[in-house]
């Protein structure tokens, strides 16, 4: 199996890119990763070859670039040139820590759209407090969305947690402002009504302040509230976790408790750290593409080649497109 | 002033309804209260009656009725005699903590509307880090809004900051997915060149992740995204509280740590109890209407009197209007 990787993309490009790909290489025998970036710089940090290539490109999308214009002039930018080996057929999946935009962008244009799929959906899976972790899509590929795609949200979401996260029928639920069945705005209330008709373990409208406590396997809405939930989920935790911070340094009595405790409370932030479930799929496209964090270091970048491994494995862009097809006739049969 | 409780709306009541009705007159001598309600289970609980007079009615509205029918069906419940009250200038504004639904629909069919404010909005203020806090409307009067209804909230947050909590220009943030100008979705898109052309401090599209970080006093989104907002960060902050709990108990040196921590624990609790900052204002009617949390204990129940009684002696409905009709004919003029 082949990974393009784009080497350039992130905070700390690249740097952790090549950390995370080495590591990458020697946990999965079978993999072959392709570097796409400025070779020089990549080879600061590469101590180790074996399975490694570089396609070496001095042209990158800058997080600051506007997404669609960046990717139609920047034509051999290390985020095109990553995705033109999936579309070249030369490598099987691919990974940026880069623009998310852009990303999304370069997908659309280069990879291409599943046929069935008319949108594609941004879908990072989240902490639970069970551990087990939740996948929420759309978080903001597609900000103004119809019905049909969130039915589409949900057959992909399905798919991914059955084969790559290993749940059987898997629980979805739609996003919304209270439980019971007519809630809610003329989005949610036609995409229940689309929902509750398919083959998928629909469970009804779920409310947001159950998420982390693992109420539904994927959490379905549209771009512009997922991103919304997903941005108040950090911003959140971030500043419990800061006020958490100033009163456990308020006395010396505090600090020294604080000291103890330091254990505990690193285990508490790493159980909250979503980079341990890969990236954000980038669901709906006809090859995996995982958007890995912006401040990805060498783990989550493992991490994110775990996840693009297994969506390759378990053939998860085939299998949406199967299962899309299906829907489609089942649709047109009965309208 | 004259101000009517729904004694029988919310979790504790009578109990702390009439608990926190008795402690508001003690400290503002200048209200007088109608708790609205059983006189009997009332009576269970009143030590003092001075200024408190008894309404008596033995239908209540239940948390699990459907809005609007309870309320055209249920004529004389608590709340609706209390929202009556103000209608018939025998009150000057109105507290509940029982069924939000039904809470606004009585105060749309009871209480009426402001002439100019197409559609009322449902307003917390919520902790910052800071201390400050933030006003989020609308979370949920309104799931299919407009951007002049968008416009007409961040009107009316504007005149609340201003008039009730004391903020010189507040800082009026349009939620959104980046802060740049032409980021989101037609809706926001929309409602950022309304904004920008009124006299209102708008600084812009705003971001979820930063609102407890305190980056405006003002977060205008419509209602479905606001109250899937809002219930995230009340879901999250529970869910980093338990965690915490959770590690704070694993073995017992944590535990003797956690001891030592409690006070500095329980002073950080107290700083994300957004009842200290009232209730949540029902913004756009002819008379402050106040949703209390469901929750609601004594001591949030006298916020929710402070807040009340802050918005009639600053005239917050009316100088509402007054900037909406200024809004209008500037608009009318302007088309």
């Amino acid at each position: 199996m082949k990974l393009a990787i784009d080497a350039m993309g992130g905070d700390h490009a690249p740097k952790e890119i090549v950390l995370g790909a080495m590591k990458a290489v020697e946990a999965f025998r079978d993999i072959q990763i392709t570097l796409v970036g400025n070779e020089q710089k990549i080879r600061q940090y590469l101590t180790n070859e074996e399975r490694i290539h570089i396609l070496h490109t001095e042209t990158v999308i800058l997080g600051t670039d506007e997404p669609v214009r960046a990717v139609r002039r920047k034509k051999d930018a290390s985020m095109v040139l990553m995705a033109k080996e999936v579309a070249d057929k030369k490598a099987d999946a691919c990974i940026s820590a880069g623009n998310t935009g852009a990303l999304m962008a370069t997908g659309l244009f280069v990879i291409g759209r599943i046929d069935g799929i008319e949108r594609p959906a941004l879908s990072p899976t989240l902490p639970t407090i069970d551990g087990r972790g939740f996948l929420l899509l759309d978080v903001g590929a597609n900000v103004d969305a119809r019905p049909e795609h969130l039915l589409q949200y949900a057959l992909m979401g399905s798919v991914y947690c059955e084969k790559v996260r290993g749940i059987t029928n898997p629980r979805i639920g739609l996003l919304n402002i209270g439980t019971e069945e007519k809630k809610g705005n003329e989005l949610s209330k036609k995409t229940f009504e689309l929902l509750k008709d398919t083959n998928l373990h629909f469970i009804g409208n779920i409310e947001a302040r159950d998420l982390l406590d693992g109420v539904a396997d994927v959490a379905v809405t549209d771009g512009f509230t997922g991103n919304m939930i997903l941005k108040t989920i950090e911003g959140t935790a971030m500043s419990v976790f800061k006020m958490l911070k100033g009163a456990l340094t308020g006395s010396m009595k505090s600090k020294l408790a604080a000291a103890v405790l330091k254990p505990d409370l690193k285990k508490l932030k790493a159980q909250m750290d979503y980079t341990e479930y890969g990236g954000a799929g980038l669901f709906g496209l006809k090859a995996p593409v995982i958007k890995a964090h912006g401040s990805s270091n060498a783990n989550a970048v493992f991490n994110a080649v775990r996840q693009a491994r297994e969506m390759v494995q378990n053939d998860v862009s085939g299998t949406i497109k199967a299962v899309a097809e299906q829907e489609n006739i089942r649709l047109s049969i009965k309208s």
